[in-house]
């Protein structure tokens, strides 16, 4: 296999090109009797094309996602679901001036010298359109997940300069602004900074931020597939994403172990306070299976040694600027001069809004897969699956 | 499989608990014919003890590694090779103390929950004594490597407050200290910072950057196993560490996309200046298949579109502090009694020196897994391994 | 994953019921710059639909295969191939007689218990339909083996009690009739043997024979990944099929060492006869990578250690008789009673006719997987794929 | 990974050459808590070397198990499990002989080939050697399926010409003698046939068949990974194993389909008689889950659809003859001579009598694997994993 396939249990394989007839993906380990409609789908690709002039591209595509198989009856059946969506916006005479030239931070280069050939039409599997395909398929992940009892949501923390602190976020604003800023000011003013942006013919970068509610505990195997190990390659796979944060992340290496180690207490003997489980910005850290203990802090972001404690996940995703801008920049060609370019047509300023569900896809897609590894761990486990 | 084997092509699968009879791995799908000796692997084992009394715990494992097969006459066979290392130094007795109580940040609580047992010994699998087996592992990673001519080199960029900045780099002083940092005077004061955490009964985070270089052009695979991804996750896996950078990492999310771009030029028109691949404290950015291609700046660590692009891969792993500490912590016992505990015993301070051969180890690992992969992408690829 | 996914490096991930939307398949891991029609695909659909009323049912799809991904200009560009089959001919209402009865000897009764639901459309993924995804997929593992000088040619070796020996095969005969049988006379036989199973509303079961021929040395990985072994593994896979053999097969368990052992000789001393190397029907067994050596017998099938010899590989299923007979038989409903059935409606008296190139393509699916992996087995190999 | 893992949930890897330090085998995906013991796996590989100088080789090895982790308390821990033996029974130097033949029938031409390196001690990873820790690992899957109520039983079906039929058998007589044959005089006859075999400087073949008791329904994964495939592919996988057979098997291309389907009908209401479901010469058919549904006969060895009907699984190996005989051969040598050689020293006539542990230790590891990736078919099969 060669970098499609995602999981081994919960496992997805896309397809498909941003200038070919389709793309899509199968998932295949999905569990039968979950209920699902295309409308579980759809809400999601939805949110990946906010659709305003203001930050996002012109280019409209439907993004109708077609389910071909593994549903019946309005319940997944246990076999593959094939879900396909139709590229009906090619437009492919647009890359005509760029078919020679491998732009600056862009895949054009490393695809060619890999492949021996260049599809230059819109970047081909580099694209950010490829995107789709994994929000198509981690709607049924996240799906799935609703029904054991997890929820995910994402929100923009930070547009370039503009970031919203741990104290300032209310996550009610999230769907109050194109951006899914967890603050309606900030986000105003990250809008105008895009447009500001594209007056400059610039881009910019940002980080999204996911919360993961609901977790069993033990959930992400030992050593190589540690939950944060399989987040942190999930994350890292999406386009642009440059850096990859757990918990306290980047902050960690400056804190002492006094002050990062997240106390345990229970419940019933609140003697240690109990204030400190409503950092980062969420209320009430608990433990699905043990809903008696609790935590101070939440430094660790949920993970304890690769595997779920029960309080929420929390990740932070930092994306590049996007790599296509109109100022002119130097670069090569594919017959190694120097020339210069400017890259004119639809490109966001910014992925960060359309990454939003990016992130909640591809953290529920790591998550399905560990936890259904996880549900052999103890012969116990075994033994309920198959007994009446 | 449970998560302990990590890679599809150059694959390893570890064993062993800190306190059982051994630990090992076993290397399934090394290319045969690469010279191999003991030497090798013990030159990387022994830098992952330093076996300094002012930064390292004081247990002494001889980590002598035993090579049980796929080895002969000095080569590799083509076969699988078992590594295989006694566990000396147990005293288990030590622990009792512990047995019944879920130690703050430490993987106890959820590996209680997840298996059904526990094994109080030193953290069975979650213990970074396992990390020995991976350094073993890589070591025979970088020998491969070192044949494609690519190399590694890991140091210690932060040592809680006190970090080397990109301009004072000097590579040639890793080697100069027992924390690998690139800085002389840092270094020194960095030990005596950890000093002062023994005092305190306290511990402390710390980053580590490593630069790979020799890169071949089109490593990594599209989409999941993107080389940034498959390092993320090979990173992300080490014990502590909570956050993956590569290249301007964090950074990237607050720079416009005329900052970021890597402007291409060719060797042989340097109009645009040459000064630019010097940055990020190397020399010689430069491709190995077409010699005459430079990048201005390596903002992207090396990495475009999850492919390789022939410079310096940059990547960076941010370290929380060792979660044991001789201050008193509150916490909870498996009784779901509040208690409070001080660990005593041998605990180093920072992980962050002995785990520098680690992630050289991991990224090797990752990297040897994706070029062989890549040794197939085209045609006329297949073609060349067979034809003679 | 669950099982709708073959391959490690020539990855086939497949999807569809015979009654939903559409079948199909993904390839990941073609190598880039392979030439590929849609008529390399269709010429062996073709061959998996005879269309012939004799032999076959009375349902009519078109199969035509559609590319939705992974092809530009006429070549393979490396990445995801997604051929997708839209399903035209549904009569779904047919199956109503039998939603709520387990078949004998078919898949409803294990499916219903595994999943916890019913389809009852025509046996979802245990269909025959099914396999027209493998034999899309197939086709192009084909196409690229056959740019490495590797041919497959597979036939009916029996029909029932109608059988061709190796000494009465005439290989060219297979075109000329529509069981691909390799003798003019027995396939009239056989036809007409079908012909009675119609008229008995029985059905009966049958021999396909394949050989592989211009095979590269050590194709096959040691242990588990044998090349009989994954063979095997593919050749099981198929519908109805009961039995495996490679080369002597059966007949291995009766011989002697000194009849079954295939002695080797070579080309330019051939004191010990070269009249041997004719054997199973077949002319010219040659060592592609050394010309000059010959094997007197080829009981081995072409395969020694789970490693290719050079010579042609020779392997055989077979299949069980077609489960869906019109004569009334004796079975139980979903409700635990027991009931008679009669199937009636369209169902072949045999699967043979239209499995031959099933056999192929898995065959060809097996091998183009091996030997991917195979061309990383020495670093002589793995430096030619990187240096020009 | 290069074939030496096999599985995807239970997944074993496999070490070692004849003439290396040490062979052996990591077990990762085991569930935690099933009670096991060192005896547990000694008595199987006990079953692997009868040391009876009429049928097997001189050759004597310990085969002392170490078990290097993964086992806490006398049970599981859900780790990996290493087992490790050592090689103690060297005598390289009698290979000289052969170091530059190429012996007719086994591995070492294609070996040479493919790795570019010559291993002569013994055949390397291709010696039946190998299979030791295939009986180790297999000793802890039938450990687990133990506590699942499965249960495996495999015997010598034919030495050659003797062949034991299904009305004949009685398995109690399989523990009376040395080649596990269910017929007190045929294995008398068999011995003095291997006895004959000696003195005439040959070998000889034979077929295994064996029983596994009660499966759960639906184990077995649709399309490739069915339990039939896998089984197919482990057993195939065996050295010397030249077809594989499951329920009437060969038997089945020759059946109409009136004869061959197996038809239902309920405990509950047995107007369709009883007796037959005591063919293949065990008592007892019934489904472990729905203990009033029984099948009359059982010709599709316990697969429908490639899943586990709960009918007692019946699979066939046939073994071709062992190919080192001390009768004269005519061969070829590294320099391409065509050359002659008689392999003296201590081999055995059949591999029949110590592969029977190794066929149920295959089996074993087939359906441990499928029985994991099982367990999660149905969502309400995860929740009840997870819920308390």
């Amino acid at each position: 296999m060669s970098g499609s396939i995602f999981g081994k249990h919960f496992t997805i394989s896309t397809f498909g090109e941003s200038h070919g007839p389709a793309i899509g993906v199968i998932i295949d380990g999905c569990p039968s009797n979950i209920p699902l409609s295309k409308e579980d789908i759809m809400k999601n690709m939805v949110r990946r094309k906010p659709g305003n002039a203001k930050i996002a591209t012109s280019r409209k595509e439907d993004d109708d996602v077609e389910i071909l198989s593994g549903l019946f009856e309005g319940k997944t059946t246990g076999t593959p679901i094939c879900l396909m969506i139709r590229n009906t916006d090619h437009r492919s005479h647009n890359y005509d001036a760029i078919k020679d030239i491998y732009r600056p931070s862009h895949a054009d280069y490393p695809y060619s010298m890999k492949y021996g050939n260049r599809d230059y039409r819109g970047g081909g599997r580099s694209s950010a359109r490829e995107t789709a395909a994994r929000v198509a398929a981690g709607s049924i992940a996240m799906r799935f997940l609703e029904e054991m009892g997890i929820h995910f949501k994402a929100y923009t923390k930070a547009l370039g300069p503009i970031s919203v602190s741990d104290e300032e976020m209310n996550l009610n604003e999230i769907s109050n602004n194109l951006l899914s800023m967890p603050h309606a000011v900030k986000a105003e003013e990250a809008i105008n900074y895009i447009g500001q942006m594209k007056t400059e013919k610039d881009s910019i970068g940002g980080v999204i931020e996911c919360q993961i509610t609901g977790m069993p505990v033990g959930i992400g195997e030992p050593v190589f597939d540690r939950l944060d190990a399989i987040l942190g390659q999930a994350i890292m796979s999406i386009n642009a994403v440059k850096a990859f944060e757990v918990g306290s992340g980047i902050a960690s290496a400056q804190m002492k172990g006094s002050e990062y180690n997240d106390a345990f207490y229970t419940h019933t003997a609140p003697q240690y306070g109990e204030n400190g489980h409503e950092s980062h910005g969420f209320v009430g850290t608990h433990y699905k299976t043990t809903p008696s203990i609790h935590k101070r802090t939440n430094h660790s972001g949920g993970i304890l040694g690769g595997l779920s404690d029960g309080s929420p996940i929390v990740l932070r995703a930092h994306f590049k600027p996007t790599p296509s801008i109109a100022q002119t920049q130097h670069t090569i060609n594919t017959h190694l001069e120097n020339v210069d370019i400017a890259i004119e047509g639809r490109h966001d300023p910014t992925v960060v809004a359309r990454a939003v569900v990016v992130v909640e896809a591809m953290a529920a897609l790591a998550i399905a897969d560990l936890l259904l590894q996880g549900a052999t761990s103890k012969l116990e486990q075994v033994k309920a699956a198959y007994c009446k």
